[in-house]
């Protein structure tokens, strides 16, 4: 099959490779869809996030969807031909985080595009078979793959106790902002305020659910007063207004990856008993995730914005550098050359 | 003031009675719209319901919204002209209860409507000025006034757990039903399944949120799977198979007003860990509930199908049994022969 | 090796088996000790509890500890020699449930005497390497065993929310709500209140963490005022009473095996809006389990009130007839006619 | 009535006082006993803490302990003559914060010994009659006192999610450490890890509920693995190794009133999804308080180790600097010179 690698900083080689043949409680799926993740774009150009460094060749991608064309012992064959949303991650089973509902934290997770473990940007993968979620016809390949960061928007919402009623801010219009923005308003938010430096990403999210849009150099977000505060920007400056904007008991979230320390008003923290948490990826939210896109509460499929085959997937990306990029896909089944 | 008074079973009474005096930390409301609940149907018609008996002449109403035209010592003049939303509880502030803030729970409420406290179906009432909520320009005086069921609507969706993506079951599709579907929906439920004997019921059902309304002699509910299952029925059977629904893990909510006791499937509760509660009232729910109807989450205009001047109390009383009817309301000013 | 068989209800019968090998992630255990408990003397009296019922032979026993003798494809050798408490529970990772961590609640459970799935009355056992609890070595071996039912305690305790400070009933007096008494204390709660028939029960109850223990048909327990209420009778007239105890916001929680309906006081369960739910094993007790032990915040070891060796198991299932029994234990390391 | 006032940063002045008159609602207290508080010595000394600064004379004091000798109107007569503890606030009742229970987030409050409201340093004050609460025989004066630094403890623990098994971590082994770790004992913890500097304290600990006690210099807390971190210390150093001693899902409470902000491992929050947060003061926590201090589960009484005159206030508010010290009390019954 033919794998888009990562052989060093900037350099994607595209590479034979033989099908993965899938384990026990496995499937083997087809991929179609790949959407391009700020994440893979950092190991694209810098080689490392954080502590997670990139010392062999390694494929990117984890927000894929696919069909599944094999399975592994102990599944049931008649999940062949099945159309699925992948969950990339693989748990240990046993461990005291995955036992409680925790899976995201268990410590041997094994997730997709992580070294050393490899991503979808290829024909095939293989994956739990629980993990491979079955998709509704109506929904389509690519927002099949968007509930991947869809998921991370419903773990922040949840974490964020966002309900029916709620007043919401989130600082970041990127993918992550506007997917949250969404989700709040699924789950019954009525004033979403999203702060972002960039004029076309504010006009965007206005038309994904927020209901208002700040730039912070003109409206200072610590004036505002939310129940709820979800950063996905990762911007210490944003994180640092945003605290100051949230009420008495309120929440704090922080999605948007940022540097290792940050220095945040603890004494607002305290004053008001804030309730600060991060995020990290996502356990139990593909059926949420699907019944959203499925019943138009949320909508995936505009938010693709470019569009690429696996040869290209050094361009995709780089397409964050686009004016007006939201999120670019990579369309596995386009074989330009083919025929 | 003239005031409808409920002088025995089955007699309302005009009566002219002082306008009441605002006490410190009061407002005098003039009353412009009271919804009649079933509660109130039921004192007029039993002089009781369970434990609290009418032995003296009672004004009815605890549904209401009226115009704040005094206010007691303590509260702001400019509160004066201020359309409201009454919430008809006066809770002890000192209690355990209410200092938790499980305020319905105070065992020193002085509730509307309950002997021996009288309720707002009359020209003037008082409330306490943090239980008068300032009504948004765009909030009708009938919905301003139903707020109140909404908040029992809010207050039985929030303890059912539905959050977004939620599969719920509503029993009984009256007014508290309907309520229920409008605010399971606004809290991001997207199967909302309703069932009530009643065909009329069942269509109105569906054009409040209900996804599906089932004929429970026709479909029996306790085949579907729920996540949280909402009684607004009262009715035994139907509690029994609405059990059944729930999914291991799953909520029950009663909120119908039923019979003392009642034969549960315990073993149904033991085994699938379901979490079953109650509501009585609601607190912390009016601003939700208004923000719910002035964002067009939620409808109650459309919900008044009758109306009538505060002569005609008996009448709205009665209404109940006309075919259609899912909430009557009494305009208070309505002065037929005034000018 | 040698099983005690339940062949038909009344009968047990040592037989020849031969000994399991343990699959991938599991290990092979020696047994120990097992506990009798109710549900096992059930199964030996009639044959069936409730929906399950015994229609081949069936070993019986799930509250067991025992040795590591051998470990399946992906457990560590250094496993072998552990002493371990063992979780009688084989849920299927993948469900819903599992995922979500509530594991006791999977759909497709296999649990340990329960049919047709075979438990621990006999000379060795298998099960998930994660599901062997390493014991510390200050914990006996009887107490491992017993960690069995107190996760039932814990796990009840738990769903009642009680902490310091608690006021709590707890109805029945046999090993389960001895066991709740004790974990209500390791807990926090300050107040514990115990009623049983039996005289002898009651002065057991006060020396495992009651404060009281009362006759309930001298003092009704419905005049009590508490925040959690336990029920670990099964008898629907203690339910009754121990409903009306819970104040306002307060909690019950059935553990006692009933009837498959019961007569419950809704009324007052909707009035004060309690929270109402059942115990279906456990899920994440183990760790919680062991370090209660060990720490010896709970006794487990004075509660071993009768010994059998395997062959004489039919006279453990029916010591719980024998005045003062609260549990009696089998000793698998006994071969009474060896050596 | 003799009051020690602050008339500026340094300078305690004893005044004569009209005894204030209770309002409605008020009880009259002779106050008893005051225990002196890190923040007393803190304005004493600087004149300001934060952004609450002295500007008139300002009596301080807010752990108090007394006798009702009068009430005002709407307060019944028995309670003349009762022991009381006070809880030194007063909530507004009708602040959205008070109503949903966290009267401690009230933006109207008035809270004992900040500024502009007077504290308990004097001979009677007033307070709301709910909030003071009624003393068990068996519990002394200075118990009563120190109930409200259990009350912080009490709040923080409750925030810290602690529970039976629990493992703890408290930087810092002052009175508020101190406090912690006795109450984390009696939620149930099992390890109780206290650091701090001075092996003094460190030794104290050890005898108030820690089951270890580190010099942070030797040993880094770092290298835990904890449920929940208490900090009680206020300094970063502490704060950042606490955080990285938390395991994946735990919690982080900060008490130590420390800087304004703190430069904070957010990428351990993230990747963690630690809950972090804050107490300011306390609600709903006397009951509890009382309760563990009557069993014998807290013990205040021997943590007083200096006691002074109302005359001897300004030595009092010094005495944090006497080796040994952990709580200082101002009797303020003992009236030397007088007879």
């Amino acid at each position: 099959m033919r794998a888009a690698v990562l052989v060093e900083p900037g350099r994607i080689e595209m590479q034979e490779r033989p099908v993965p043949a899938p384990g026990p409680g496995d499937v083997l799926v087809r991929v179609t869809t790949v959407g391009v993740c700020g994440s893979d774009t950092h190991y694209y150009r810098e080689g490392r996030i954080g502590e997670f460094v990139v010392t062999d060749p390694l494929v990117l991608g984890h927000e894929a969807a696919g069909v599944v064309v094999a399975v592994g012992e102990g599944v049931p064959a008649h999940r062949i031909g099945e159309r699925v949303s992948i969950e990339p991650q693989r748990p240990d089973p046993l461990t005291e985080e995955t036992r409680r509902g925790d899976y995201n934290l268990c410590p041997h997770m094994r997730f997709f595009a992580t070294p050393p473990v490899d991503g979808a940007l290829c024909e095939y993968v293989t994956i739990g078979a629980a993990f491979a979620h079955p998709v509704p016809e109506t929904v389509s390949d690519d927002a099949a793959a968007l509930c991947e960061p869809l998921s991370v928007g419903i773990a922040a919402v949840r974490k964020a106790r966002i309900t029916a009623g709620s007043r919401v801010l989130v600082t970041g219009a990127g993918p992550v902002g506007i997917v949250v923005a969404q989700v709040a308003r699924a789950f019954g938010a009525l004033e979403i305020v999203v702060t972002d430096l960039d004029q076309r990403r504010r006009t965007s999210a206005l038309s994904y659910g927020a209901t208002r849009a700040l730039d912070p150099r003109v409206d200072d977000p610590a004036n505002l007063q939310v129940d709820s505060y979800i950063d996905a920007s990762g911007a210490p400056s944003a994180v640092d207004s945003g605290i100051r904007a949230v009420r008495p008991g309120g929440t704090v979230v922080l999605v948007g990856a940022g540097a290792e320390t940050m220095t945040l008003p603890v004494q607002i923290v305290q004053n008001r008993e804030l309730v600060l948490t991060g995020v990290f990826r996502y356990a139990n939210t593909w059926p949420t995730a699907l019944a959203l896109v499925e019943s138009g509460r949320v909508d995936l499929d505009s938010m693709v914005t470019a569009r690429f085959s696996l040869d290209k997937t050094a361009e995709a990306l780089e397409s964050d550098r686009t004016p007006g990029n939201i999120k670019a896909v990579v369309d596995v089944t386009d074989r330009p050359g083919e025929e």
